[in-house]
């Protein structure tokens, strides 16, 4: 299905807003793209990176005349921002965004959406630890997933339209229930991105002489952990107000289980261990076949050692064996 | 300063002892590499790859004439181990292993080791999350740590030779008390690879349909958590084996950080989430500044999309922004 909008307006213009715009443009697929921002420097950011065509500081002049508006913000603004461009929005237009939970943006957000308005909110399953207008490119959404939680009142037609653009930016799309994607998204992103803050929190509160080796000696797994743990925290602090039952409810099975397996340490019983260990291997292999990781080792980190310290390579863990 | 030895005898080649042959075979440290492990196919196999030049299923046997005898194999089998070949090594050489524990290596093999063997334990701090000897390579350790915990009565110049013999291989070197490893160890590596594989383990007991949902989102951080929890299982189950103290104690710290993180979930305490998530970035910089971890995106993974779903990209979470 070829796709195609006159103006693209992205309220928001960080890690995903820039790459949208990047890919948009790209794939030929907006005539005009209008970029609204907060601040002024992210605004002025955005103009010198040439992301779009119109630069404002006012959501709603931005999303005058718009057929697609994206928010592109943290989900803790979109009730403001909602009220702000509801007036503005053009009948036929479809309203979407990139939040990371999807219930409490149809709650928030809904209410402010006039009749003929297509809400088919959306989160693409990408990004990188860094945020930014400058931290986007356009294949970030390339072989990735997005999904999309359309209001009930939308037709096909335009959910249509809008799965057809994110697979135009290189994305695979699937449609389903909001309350749905939270639940799955609570486990495979919310509480692992908790439990990675609160283990570097934890480091950050070693004394000051351990610290240093902790973090001198992190290529042994932690490292991997602070990756997660170096995410705007903005974003993160918004995603955990607003899914808040599904992730504490996906954390209280984590911390049942981590009861279960501290005690196994302390008792050192051995046999649970090891089935505990052995089980969890068959899960990254289900991963790797199902084409969401690479099967090379450290994720395909360089091997090789370069003489400056700060390019060094990157490496985990001492191996075992089965001698 | 420059090193030799005689004979090198592995007693285990799985990851960690076939990349030291490999890398010591390349750099001319050794003329002679005895290779002994348990089972008759990992035998086989290192043979077939040409890591060695003498094979045997004999530890006594493969250590007889050695002047330098490293253990490779799980933790777990140390003791056995060590009663084996303690009669046969020679007065002069040194013997040393590549164990995640320290503390409770010096505790089970130090009482088989004759008078006139220098006792050295090490750590490689690298490795992958592959094993067998099949996964090894010559680069493994280069620009990673090296942590050595000589025996009391060892002499400097001993101890110097095997610094010598680490830094060949491409390692930074570093002499510490066996306690103070294992305690820095708990916290970048021991705790995180508990945390990894119980996460993974929650998952793997969510219902069938739910799971495969988990695994095809899984790029949205979960997965990171999966590369660590793929990591060998015995090797694993002999580290939380002999360093619980140190794990209990670094997991009680953990916890208690949890349970007041997830309050501020509860209570929706916005300020807090961000202050926590904020401080972690910096500890992010530190890692990177210290040259051990690299500042590219998603760990360096490949960031084009490819046609085949079993090679395609890798990348995580939705991002934020400032908007």
């Amino acid at each position: 299905m070829s796709v195609h909008f006159r103006k693209l307006a992205l309220i928001g213009i960080g890690l995903i807003g820039s790459s949208i715009a990047l890919a948009a443009r790209r794939q030929g697929l907006v005539d005009v793209i209008s970029i609204a921002t907060r601040r002024q420097d992210t605004l002025d950011e955005a103009r010198q990176l040439e992301l779009g065509d119109i630069y404002t500081l006012d959501a709603a002049e931005a999303v005058r005349g718009a057929d697609l508006v994206i928010l592109c913000a943290p989900v803790g603004a979109y009730g403001a921002l909602a009220e702000a461009i509801g007036p503005s929005l053009e009948a036929g237009a479809i309203l979407s965004d990139v939040g990371s939970v999807k219930e409490y943006v149809h709650k928030i957000v809904g209410p402010h959406v006039p009749d003929g308005v297509r809400f088919i909110p959306g989160h693409p399953l990408a990004g990188t630890e860094h945020s930014g207008p400058s931290a986007g490119f356009a294949d970030l959404f390339a072989g990735r997933w997005c999904v999309l939680t359309p209001a009930q009142d939308v037709p096909q037609a335009d959910t249509d339209r809008l799965v057809a653009f994110w697979q135009a930016l290189g994305s695979n799309v699937e449609c389903m229930d909001a309350a749905h994607h939270d639940m799955v998204l609570a486990i495979t992103s919310h509480v692992p991105h908790l439990i990675a803050y609160n283990i570097v929190g934890t480091v950050a509160d070693l004394e000051a002489d351990t610290k240093s080796e902790v973090i001198k000696f992190s290529a042994s797994g932690f490292r991997d952990f602070t990756r997660i743990a170096a995410s705007d925290p903005v974003m993160w602090r918004d995603v955990f107000l607003t899914n808040r039952d599904a992730v504490l409810e996906m954390l209280g099975r984590f911390n049942e289980d981590l009861s279960r397996l501290q005690r196994a340490v302390r008792m050192g019983d051995g046999p649970a261990l090891e089935a505990l260990f052995t089980r969890t291997r068959a899960i990254r292999r289900s991963i790797i076949s199902a084409g969401q990781e690479t099967a090379a080792p450290d994720f395909g980190r360089p091997h090789k050692a370069s003489p400056a310290p700060d390019l060094s390579p990157l490496r985990e863990h001492g191996g075992g064996d089965d001698a």
